[in-house]
């Protein structure tokens, strides 16, 4: 199923898309729901991120470019990282580029959206915690990463989270392809073979330090691509089986700095 | 005021401390709360964290020992890092040492909570957006620290954020002492003049990134004499003005890794 946030005429409600219509739906996605017998046609709503996150947590560097470069040990400490829930955009919506910077780099990936509390789970019953997967753009400006090596404030600004545009419950993760284009033009194209760190073993691992709750959303990784943009132009984060989550980037005047 | 939360008899309530008692309130302590007409003598009931957060601010090596030490220009980008909300345990809670290590740092600091929906706001603004102020350790295993700098999962295992014992709305943080005792030896014990980011510059400068919400809590940084400690140690975080955090470690058997 592919479950949907959306707008009309400023009324936020819940759905699941079903052909070219979406049926309305209320209560917990995550617990218990039922539908409404509202429905709407996809074309005629605002679609937002498919969920409010309850954190976002995110792994570095984690694809490599051909099968065969996988490192035979995975890495004892993976580099994870959080991302601020307020960064969440949905599809459409404009990525700001902070006023200080020209540019800033997308990371189109797949997200796991973990559906029950997860704590110290083996990796072969990963997947009975996981509700469904979206599309994530990790966007990030490296300009403001710290010097001694934390990312914080690189990925935390607003607007820096696109996800969508569905989350689909449906999926098998190991045999997709992440992809991501600017202005057309294909940028990102890698099967989630080349994640160095599979999602079974990086939740596990996770739900072994936190527990995990319903709506935390785990970013996989980007493929080899990942490049600067800047004002103007637009970037489709898509992977097939879930969709395209495109956004177009604005700059703003401004300094972050203390003044 | 002094917020609580607490439980009696597996409730768990909210209230306001007046003397020895608990008066208990509903409703959302940021917004709109009524009292309920329930009492409880506070010796009756167990303290919990002051709150659930909604996101977990952290900065990294903020304290000079002596004034004069204060850099003259506060640094570009201040190294903040997130802790998950999953990690929060109230006084009295035991803090759990992952299974693989015997020690872990204890960080005495001062907390900030923020009460109102805060973004690009001014130095000169930002006691208007603060609800109050708690007492938190930031629990940290450097062992888990990675070493490209990341420091995302040795903070982040359940456990490591005891916040409490209250939320004091009523403080002039510039003028309070942070202290720390480990088995009643005093470890730290420094007053705010010498956080090198004070509270304002702080606060400001997050918002200027990502939108603060009710509910986000900061961890001001910890004074100088953080130390290892281990299981059967019992950890005291103070701030006279808000109450003593109080927690004893223990360890458990485990491993991290993936396998």
């Amino acid at each position: 199923m592919k479950f949907v946030r959306f707008s009309v005429n400023s009324k936020i409600s819940k759905g699941i898309i079903e052909q070219q219509s979406i049926k309305e739906v209320r209560g917990d996605i995550f617990a218990e729901w039922e539908y409404t017998g509202g429905e709407y046609l996809t074309k005629e709503v605002k679609f937002l991120a498919p969920l409010e996150p309850n954190q976002i947590i995110g792994i570095g560097a984690n694809y490599v470019s051909k099968v065969e470069e996988r490192p035979a040990t995975l890495p004892d400490i993976p580099v994870f990282f959080f991302k601020p829930t307020s960064s969440v955009i949905g599809t459409d919506d404009q990525i700001v580029i902070p006023g200080e910077i020209e540019q800033v780099k997308f990371e189109s990936e797949l997200a796991v959206v973990i559906g029950k509390k997860a704590k110290k789970i083996k990796e072969s019953e990963v997947f009975d915690y996981v509700f469904g997967y979206t599309v994530a753009n990790d966007v990030t400006a490296p300009q403001y990463f710290h010097e001694a090596g934390q990312w914080t404030i690189g990925k935390a600004f607003d607007t820096f989270t696109p996800l969508g545009p569905v989350i689909e419950t449906k999926l098998d993760p190991s045999e997709i392809r992440v992809k991501a284009r600017v202005n057309d033009i294909e940028k990102q194209n890698s099967g989630t073979e080349l994640l160095i760190v599979p999602i079974r073993e990086m939740i596990s691992y996770l739900s072994n330090v936190m527990t995990l709750m319903p709506g935390d959303v785990i970013l996989t990784g980007s493929p080899l691509g990942a490049e600067l943009i800047g004002a103007g132009d637009v970037i489709e984060c898509e992977i097939k089986e879930i969709g395209t989550l495109k956004n177009s980037l604005v700059n703003v005047k401004g300094s972050v700095t203390t003044s």
